[in-house]
């Protein structure tokens, strides 16, 4: 739906809306036993809670189209992903809640190892201590560069985050990671003439900090990629008239949601306590985007047997959530991560949408079989917060 | 997929991926036995095919609409037929190897039987000869045109084709074929100001060859259409970076696909010769199009019995196509041609695409009533390619 369209339709009522993300939740049947993760795992509670919702099989961006996070949640929260278009240096800087300015360029940095002539030997750096690399960091803030502010900040084990700060700065720089080891990292390059100044900059940084890490054993050189601006998303809370809340693990989802204009908060415990957060900020918000990352981390590790068991974990927590009685529920994902694939993939994503309101359809349970069947068909991932809203009843009529 | 996007997602690998399209596949069932051609036939390869596949319905043009062979393959290979269109003149051209400048108007010709008063008693002058054809089109080639090279070529029996060459030529000029018989040839028209001076060379051209063909028995007239110049279309090969063969009897699809980049390779023999065709050139290309006829000439026909024996000859077949071990196979048609209609028409096409990374579908054979059931629901046709990349791991995922 086009976000002018929703500001004129959205309503403000006292409805709560709950959009659990699985990440990676789509997966594929093994050819031993023709069975998917979703069909394999023991998950009764979204089985019967399938068989009263609406189902269907979301695309999250279009078809045969592999989504990044970026893009997959994007879509989800009722952004045209192909529209807006977010860096993952963005996504980075957000994540960690690093104040972005409009005109900052942020980029996503790792540390790696380099040998003797410069090749790249581990991409991850042995994935360095955290603290050990927040000190790495602490030291490439001495960098300074012409005419633009330097900042470095930590994320997690190798990753760091680095932004420019500075008049005339644009971020259509390309990334300095091979992603492949034995050779050096790429030399930034400007995309478009505007660029080349920051290009400059770019390797100018990376030179010095080549200085700044001679003497380390293994975080020895740097990588940077996703040079990117804060985009200009409309605001999800004054779009749908609605108080969001994200409650995720992991900083990078926060921060998406961050850029949308919803309200972070931090669960480092993962389910447990995103339940506590979920009841102590129930009269906070009207809308709660609730991210779980283990199936997706599964999936990538091409682990189907452990995709199934943090199926059949959420599945377990999933009664205490429905006893908060949300009014609108939406179980899905941002992307399929087929275990087969141990990768993101174009998959259509299983969708499940409880609430007072629902047509009843064929699924006898939830999975990408069953999900098919389901009264919503195949459809685009951006219709999610739309019919979210609808069945909150925050909708106004179309037309007189 | 916006082409752009396809060109910065898609990536080279070693796969290959074949596209079959069975022309006019699609039908509508009888009412005496309640079966459409699909689902008379004994089609078991197809039907055992399609359990293992992804299935669907794919829309060529847009709900309601019918699609000539042009946009129906355009769809297939990626392009929008709504923002991407080609004249009939174009493609006939192309079909036959005529080598076209950007600025030359091209026109299908048909010859044609006139009565005394000039009013056509058969529009394709009683299918003549091809031999005989050629040889009128010979003195055809002396007509000479005030500021306009004429080009004249054969195509087959009636048909041939009329092209244009000189400056400041608009292809926005109404055809000369009135459709029946009993009315002569209309005049050819400017559609819009500034095809005036093309419409009268272009009728200067008509009144010339009637004085050449006055003579002649059956082919004493000639009707010109589909005015029409080279389209700018992005390259298939580049946009999804595929070496890309086409195998085609008949020249205009070898043509159509030409335009689009592929490189035409001949087979007026027919499946047989495809499949000689694809073994000899299987490490020369990664995409394969191969066209199938017969199943849309019988739908033409109105010939029910025939279309089903037509596509029982392709399943006989397609063990022969399975054998060369396609990582990726596709099999639809570019538009439906129901025997009951006898012409195109406007109803979703079965289709069907294999590779190691299909989810199961419910589609227990290959026909209209079973790809409703697959995976792929009703879609676009023009989906096809990204999800052919797709299953081929060849497209980049798209945002961080």
């Amino acid at each position: 739906m086009d976000l002018e369209l929703a500001s004129r339709l959205s309503r403000p009522n006292s409805t709560r809306i709950v959009l659990c993300v699985l990440d990676g939740l789509g997966g594929l049947q093994r050819r031993s036993t023709g069975r998917s993760e979703l069909e394999q795992a023991r998950t009764p509670n979204l089985d019967r809670l399938a068989q009263d919702s609406e189902t269907g099989l979301s695309v999250p961006v279009g078809a045969g189209i592999t989504p990044g996070s970026g893009p997959g949640h994007l879509a989800l929260f009722g952004y045209d992903p192909l529209q807006y278009d977010i860096g993952r240096g963005v996504l980075e800087a957000t994540g960690i809640g690093f104040p972005l300015e409009p005109t900052d360029v942020a980029a996503r940095g790792n540390f790696c190892t380099l040998d003797a002539a410069g090749n790249i030997t581990d991409r991850r750096a042995g994935r360095v201590a955290t603290e050990h690399a927040a000190g790495l960091v602490e030291r490439l803030r001495q960098i300074h560069l012409p005419r633009a502010q330097v900042f470095v900040e930590p994320v997690r084990e190798h990753r760091f985050v680095a932004v420019l700060r500075g008049d005339g700065l644009d971020d259509a720089v390309s990334g300095t990671d091979p992603q492949i080891t034995g050779v050096p990292p790429l030399e930034a390059r400007a995309m478009h003439e505007g660029s080349g100044p920051t290009a400059i900059l770019v390797n100018e940084f990376v030179r010095q900090a080549g200085e700044i890490l001679a003497g380390e054993p293994q975080a020895n050189g740097l990588m940077l990629r996703g040079f990117s601006k804060y985009p200009a998303l409309p605001q999800f809370p004054e779009v749908w008239k609605l108080r969001a809340a994200a409650l995720a693990v992991y900083p990078m989802y926060r921060g998406l949601a961050q850029l949308g204009g919803m309200e972070p908060l931090a669960c480092p415990g993962g389910l447990e306590e995103q339940l506590d957060v979920l009841k102590r900020h129930w009269d906070d918000f009207d809308f709660f985007f609730v991210h779980y990352k283990k199936t997706d981390a599964a999936g990538e590790d091409g682990d189907f047997e452990r995709k199934c068991r943090a199926l059949e974990e959420f599945d377990q927590w999933l009664p205490s959530l429905l006893a908060l009685q949300p009014d609108v529920l939406v179980i899905t994902g941002d992307h399929s991560t087929p275990a087969l694939l141990a990768a993101h993939s174009w998959h259509p994503v299983p969708f499940l949408l409880h609430s007072n309101y629902c047509r009843k359809g064929d699924s006898g349970a939830f999975n990408e079989t069953e999900c098919r069947r389901g009264v919503l068909g195949v459809f685009p991932a951006v219709d999610t917060t739309p019919l979210a809203m609808a069945h909150a009843l925050r909708m106004e009529k179309y037309g007189a």
